[in-house]
Formats: C-alpha cells, structure tokens, sequence
C-alpha cells in the first residue's frame, strides 16, 4: 500500500473508532445472542492481531433485500409497483384486455393472476418493466415510490425499512466492510433509491435483470430495455449473480427465505471467519409473522438446516427494539 | 451525508491534496494536449464552486484493458495464455488432433487457427477456459502470468502496463473518482492480478464472461465454468456491461480501439463535463505503431469520429516520457 494510502486509511480508522465511541453502534438491537453474534464476528475480522483477521478489501458483506432489509409482505413491492403500472398503462393496451393473464393483473384478481403461474408474472414483469431506457425506467420508479403507500402502514415503502439493518450496515461500513445488496429483486428497480434508503450506491446492488440493448437513435446513443430475461439473481442465482458482479466471495451474508439458501451456503463455507444471519420475521404485531407457510419470502429449508450450518437467527420480536426508522 | 462520512471525506480530501503536492501527479507525460486535457478536466469536476462540478460518487472511470492499460500486440495476452493452455493440456485430450481448428491452436499455426474464424477462437476459449471453478481458473492464469514472458520484451505480461496510465488510475482515485476497466476481456482473467498492477478491485472489473453454474459437490457448494458464453463485453457490449454492473454512466472513458467507439459514445454524451480519449499506438520503438490495419486493437472508425465528438488522442511517442515502470 503506498503511504498516502495508508495514512487515509489509519486516520479513517481513528476516526470510525472516535465515532464509534460517540453513538452506540446497533442500538436498536436488544442485547441477545444476535446482537453479540455479529459483534464478536466485526471484533474477530477487524483485529489485526487475531488469527480470524480480514483485510479490508476482503470484508465483503451481503444483504438480500426483500424481508431483510425492507418489508415484503403483503407482496413483494416491486409486484405491488408492477401492479400499479399495468393499471396506469392499460387504456393504452386495449388488447391486454383478450389476454386472461395480463386481465387478472389489470383487475388486481390476485387469486386468478396467481393461478397463471410464474408465466403470468412474468409476462407482467415484461409489460411494466421494458420498452423504456433504463433512465427512464429508473424516473418511473422513483416517481411510484414517492407517492405509493403500503396497504397497511399507509407509509412510503422507502420509509419501511428496518431500523437495526440500517444501524447493521453503518456499523459494518464503519468497520471497513463494503455492503453489497444480493436480491432476486430488479436490479434496475433498487438502483433509484439505494443510496438514499441503505447507503449502498448502485455498483454494489446485485439483482435479476432483463436485457438491455446498444442503439443509435437520432445519433444520439441509447440502452433499450428488452422484454427478456437476462438473469434471474435467486437462489443458486446469487452466489452466481455475487461470482459475476463482486468477484470475490463474500465473509458475511444476510437473508430472510430459502431464495437466501445457497447464498448463505456459497458465503459460510468459504475459509476463516464467516457469517450467516436469517431475519426470521416473529413480530406479526410490529410488522409481520411468517416462514414455512408465506406466499412471498417463504422460510422452511434454510431454517432447518440453520442450526447445523451455524445460521443465527435474528427473532424480529425478541432482538429489536424498534422495527422502522422513527418518522422525520 | 452522515457527520462522520463527512469528516471522514474532508481528512481524505486534505491528504489527497498534499499528497498531491508532494508527488507531481502524471510525471512520465510530457507536457502537452493529453496532459492538459486531463489535468483541466480533473480540475473542473472537482472545483466545488465550478458550474461542472461533479460528486465524488459519480466520479466513474472506465478504462479499456488490452492496448489501453496493457500491452496487446503481437497477440491480446488472453489469447497467448489460451494457446500455452491448449498446449499443456492436449496430451490429456487425444480426441483434439482430430479437430482442425483445435489442431491448428495446438500446433501454434495462428494462419490456420486465424482462418477457422471466431468459431476456431471461441472453440479454443472454450477448452481451455471452463469446466474448473472460477478459484482454479484464477490459480491458473496467476500461475501462467508468473511464468510467461512477452516474446519482444522478454518480461512478464505484468510488468508490460503502462506507466503513465497507472499515473492516471492514481490520479483520478487521488481525486475521488473510482476506477473500472472495462475490457473485452474475460472477467476472471483479469481479476487475479487487476489489484496489484492498477489497483483495481475485482469488483471494479467489467468483462467478457462464461455462464457459471452453481452445484453442491460432497455437501460443498461449488461455482462451476460452463462452455457456453454468457457476455461479450466489447463495442456495444460494453456500455450494456457498464449499465449492468456499474449502473451509472461514466463522466470518464479511456480506449485504444473501435471496440471502445461505443462506450466514448456512450460516456461522452451524457451531460456536463465529460472525456473521451483514445491511446495511440505510434511508437514502434518502444512500443507498437498500429492503427487501421491492425488485428488486435484496430483503431479506424473511433479514429475517424474523434475530432468530431471531441476526443482526444493520446500519442504514445510524443505523450509519454516513459512506456513501462522502470524495472524493480
């Protein structure tokens, strides 16, 4: 490393143990085994002396999305997002109406767009999300998101985020890690509002996509947004999606479902000091209470084989002091 | 911004710029347009007060690898890299003689190799680039570059990076960009030695890729390379490969060929301060004179619009003092 190098990151180093001395690190977590998980682990890798010690540039920490980090119920946002937008486009599409697939969506019947199966999501995934630039897209999201409230807390998704993952990911970033989100959700569809939600800036959000394509328009250069799949960043996807956007493997990983399961497989059993962490969501008065039996974010395998992998789970009811972050 | 970050950044800023004051940035470039371009352009982005300021989060540089970075003639490095393989591996595999576009690789008969076209190039990337996990094939190509030298310059392929562009990956991140290549390269070829030569991070790398699949092998989960290609991360590959991992556009994009015209063109026509330059092979002295007739890294169309859309070319005979770090 070259000096100058080295004194920025010994004085950033000072500086992050002074701030760290200033505010309590994870205060919205209660003392228990899940609090103390993390923080013997930070303590492990950061101490130079210690034989679990990770340099810096290898602290890779990574955090699903949907139920880890925000909420996912009744449906998954991006699903509520992709709703609101065939509703919006529909008098435009006449002809969406003669397809019993893309109707069910348009009505809202959500017991007949579930009987479509994963072709009908799909399909509606495809009309909402292509034919725009990714600019243009991203204008689309952050517009929806600044005015649509969820069904039950009548909040901004935005603002439905959870407290002690925010004060997680600051003190892992304090502690020199950097924090990627790893989530089956659109790429395209977290990048917008990331940075301002989490903290993590749009080359560390990992995700599914659909093709984009390089055209000349007017003589001006553009990426169109193209009705296909390109990758789909769940399950066996993520340790592939982390593989192709990181490049390294991660020593931490946070999930909420089996879609976490092999992510949380491909990080712990790498070599040295690693962590897996599930959110197991106990809290059906403060936000929710589901796992084996949930539609969206479904946990049944991962929380079996949790205890003989060394999985912690952080119980949502017993662990946080607070769910969301206090209203501004 | 939280306070901490903020102090945290304004320290780095302080030592950035007395650093800056005790090493004279871009020391092996001579005086002159390039230079100059570089130096004003650097300076507008991060004058505070200035009409072109730019935030250090969007401070993106993309820098093309082979002929930008590092050396790429006689043969891109990748491709002598595959024929060293196929060579060392050919005594296990009888069933290729049998096979002319593989005999030709095997025998080191680039006329016959060059006349089976891309489907001879793909067949020998194929062989010789999957069916390990992504950590063996990086043990692989780092054991090669230790041991394989140039034919001209009878060094390693490392130590053939040029000087001066290090100069400038260290001058931009002095200056709170952060730096990605960009390459048609594959991914995984560059990443093992991407750190310690420009100090650019695996995850910091955009490249060419193969599909992966992810396996569970006696209880272990395993990343494995599949023969089949998953991105071609060249000419209009290459602005879809920076939307898809980096997720913003550059302000900076630095080439050598047409197969870096589409990411100038996609760099340069955003808004604001922008830069596009393309590195000129014109010394044959000390280096490689080549140009519209070359196989690797031919440089006509992207030479032909420059002027136009305001790139400028860097000529290596007259730019720099130096091509290669001074031996250690």
């Amino acid at each position: 490393m070259r000096f100058l190098a080295r004194v920025l990151v010994i004085t950033g180093l000072l500086l992050a143990s002074l701030g760290a001395g200033l505010a309590e690190p994870l205060a919205s977590w209660n003392d228990g085994p899940a609090k103390q998980t993390i923080q013997s682990f930070v303590q492990r890798v950061t101490d130079a002396k210690g034989k679990d010690f990770v340099p810096p540039e290898q602290r890779i920490a990574v955090f699903d999305n949907d139920g880890t980090l925000w909420v996912e119920q009744p449906m998954y946002t991006q699903l509520a997002f992709a709703l609101d937008r065939i509703k919006a486009l529909a008098p435009d599409h006449p002809e969406w109406q003669s397809n019993p697939r893309l109707k069910a969506a348009i009505d809202g019947d959500m017991k007949a767009l579930a009987a479509t199966g994963e072709k009908g999501l799909v399909e509606l995934m495809m009309v909402t999300h292509a034919g725009m630039t990714p600019d243009d897209f991203q204008s689309i999201v952050s517009d929806w998101l600044a005015k649509a409230e969820h069904p039950r807390f009548k909040k901004h998704y935005t603002d439905l985020v959870y407290q002690p993952m925010l004060e997680l990911l600051g003190y892992l970033r304090d502690n020199g890690f950097t924090t990627y989100i790893v989530s089956g959700g659109g790429i395209e569809f977290m990048r917008p509002w990331t940075d301002k939600a989490y903290g993590v800036l749009p080359a560390q959000v990992v995700g599914s996509s659909i093709k984009t394509k390089f055209e000349m328009v007017d003589g001006k250069p553009v990426l169109m947004r193209l009705p296909e799949v390109n990758f789909v960043d769940d399950g066996p996807g993520k340790p592939i999606g982390i593989n192709q956007h990181i490049g390294q493997r991660p020593i931490a990983a946070f999930g909420n479902s089996d879609g976490d399961l092999e992510m949380l497989q491909w990080t712990t059993a790498g070599d040295g000091a690693r962590l897996g962490m599930i959110v197991h969501h106990t809290d059906a008065e403060r936000e929710y209470a589901y796992d084996r039996d949930s539609t969206f974010g479904r946990l049944d395998k991962a929380m079996d084989m949790a205890p003989a992998q060394g999985w912690v789970l952080i119980d949502m009811k017993n662990d946080w002091k607070q769910i969301f972050p206090a209203a501004q």
